[in-house]
């Protein structure tokens, strides 16, 4: 059906109910790309920063991130994840850093949130760790990329 | 200094000792935006969604994102805000919602991620209350604003 | 059994052990009342606090409060809930509004504390939003409506 | 003022500026009663549950929620709070316990939420630990009793 | 598999994935030993602190944390334990405590660090409402005695 | 005063008041080992797996861990930690891992029970990050190195 779900009859939010779901694997992955000055980017990959640990505690803060959404996003149905990955991809070119992250669950909704707060947590933990050198870093192009599972089907970033 | 202030000799990350600087007046401005559909945004502005409730929901989303500011991202010092303040610019042209937070503190270190955080979960939460009918709403241009108070001074994005 | 279930052997406090139970669909409503001046009442309902966003703020405060019920209350079990909805009965001649909240998950525990959670952050919420105006503000009533589900049945408040 | 001082020009709610305000002693005091079958007071007090542990273990919750209230009631400052105490009153012709609560803090704003939250989260706990012998136990009377510091001066429940 | 199963291909940590993995019951039990001065040991046991509520508050403490479990251990599932319990055991000649926590589930992954967490935080708080009179206290012998279920099957620590 | 400071008059437990403290520079550091296998060791230390990640991830459990202790353990304070670091020390001869924490704040009471924390949750991260290969690891000599500031001044650990 093609509504705000999150509205009851008298125009307020609620969590929606998801009671008469089947439990099915659910997966989503979500992008996002921080945007740099070109010294920023060289320390982080691999210049004076040592052994990447910008992107290790990135990748660390993502994954803690995504298992808090249900008490970040306030309609988001706390769940209880199964997996979470996230990959970093550099361009060295434009100076930035593309985060993504994969997050699967078997439940009653999909898990499109925790991908997007995953990818979100790392950027802005990278934005975090950098801004003493560079606070003009910005952070675009956060998506969803795919989802599968649920009744909803398959969504594929259309580009 | 000019350097990556979160990591130590080793170069492991760590969580900056601020305990030599004095407690002032620190504030930070943050801004990101949110596209969309047309149609998903005249629903939210005014068509049929009532009382622009999804802009009342992340506005609740973003202040209290910004008070959990330094259990999401890990380097972040725990803080205990004054204010934060949110606004929502929409662009009808462009079918856009710019969403704005103010953060302020007296203390030793400022506030630039906390208003980071609170645009980012309120950017989040439109995200997840349109998310039934329009998948491709994607998220751009967060960046800070402005910052002011503390040693470095004030900082205003050049645009 | 009619037992205090939260205590083992020794007289000390445990969470109780449900691995035995069976995951059915369990549901509470809750409720709870606040008693304000009538002044107070006449802002909150349409005079001088536009579009009635105090109880919009209450309602998110309440949603989200439901999903930590199981980390403010020792005893209760961390769950999932597939949903929560609030509904707010003003009474005008009182000067008080009703709060109801409804949970409802499939699990192997009930979710009366979820709904008596909720009803509660949201009665807190809308104390807070007035405080500044009448201190004399309070909660009254709070109690389960009805609960089904489960291996002890259905309650319904006798009134 | 006299103002709902946490809605800003447009309507909207905001987490009130006490950016400008000196830090001072501030203190304030709640008090909630939970009211209850005669067998369960019975059974609270000293008859068949060892040791009183259902106020203990509601007295740890009281105290770890007053922690938690900027993170529960939305537009609440986070607070450190300096002390918070809890007092247990059985009232045994009513077969009753009223529960009160004390905070303390040095800082900007009060901490008036601070010992409502206590107060309601031990209510909740003692609702929680005997709810298999007695549903309909209610919870009423959660109100500010008396809190002290801060421009607004002193304020004592007129009864 | 004989694999240290946080880490991706890449040598980047990530949270394992489960989701092939059968719901199971799953039972993990750990133990954690707090050493101390004789009179700190007297005074909890019976001397002058009344009715033993330092393990009243520890046994809470460790309850409460088992559930936060997730929330701590980056790479943990966050889960929904159906049973925590402790015991605490005096050891009068050498002035110790031993804590003992048991975690249950129904899931697809184990409980061995939510009854280690368990464990842990009953420990420190232990220490925590003793270090007034005795900061040389320590805290020794955190480890898995027994766990079982899954496809790993029973372990019981071979002393 | 040599007493048990979290308990009141009727035994019953509470968070201590310090408004009457003076906020000064405080300053705690704390220390854990964890035992493993020879095999374990030596995969955590550089052998097969890459980079020393198993600590990175420790070490951002540990700076995490440390900012929520007033919300683990029921009787601390919340506190602004103004710093957070920490140390691992390998002893390859007797395959252990030796963590130190150190936390700072400028408040009215001290960061033992951080420093504690941060140490606890890094060595169960290590112990999470390494169980699919080695249930029988164990951490023991968890205690206070030293701490500095406050009225009790300077603890410096006998050994």
């Amino acid at each position: 059906m093609n509504d705000l779900t999150h509205f009851d009859e008298s125009g307020r939010s609620r969590m929606v109910d998801v009671s008469d779901k089947s439990p099915t694997l659910r997966e989503a992955t979500a992008t996002g790309t921080v945007s740099m000055q070109p010294e920023t980017f060289e320390r982080i990959m691999g210049g004076r920063i040592e052994k990447g640990d910008v992107l290790a505690v990135a990748q660390v803060a993502g994954i803690m991130a995504a298992k808090k959404t249900g008490s970040i996003i306030p309609m988001c149905h706390p769940l209880n994840l199964t997996s979470v990955a996230m990959r970093f991809f550099p361009r060295h070119g434009q100076h930035q850093i593309e985060v993504q992250a994969t997050a699967k669950i078997i439940d009653r909704t999909g898990v499109e949130m925790e991908a997007l707060m995953a990818v979100t947590a790392a950027c802005l933990t990278v934005y975090d760790m950098c801004k003493a050198i560079d606070r003009s870093m910005s952070i675009s192009d956060i998506r969803l990329l795919k989802k599968s599972g649920g009744k909803s089907g398959t969504y594929v970033y259309a580009g």
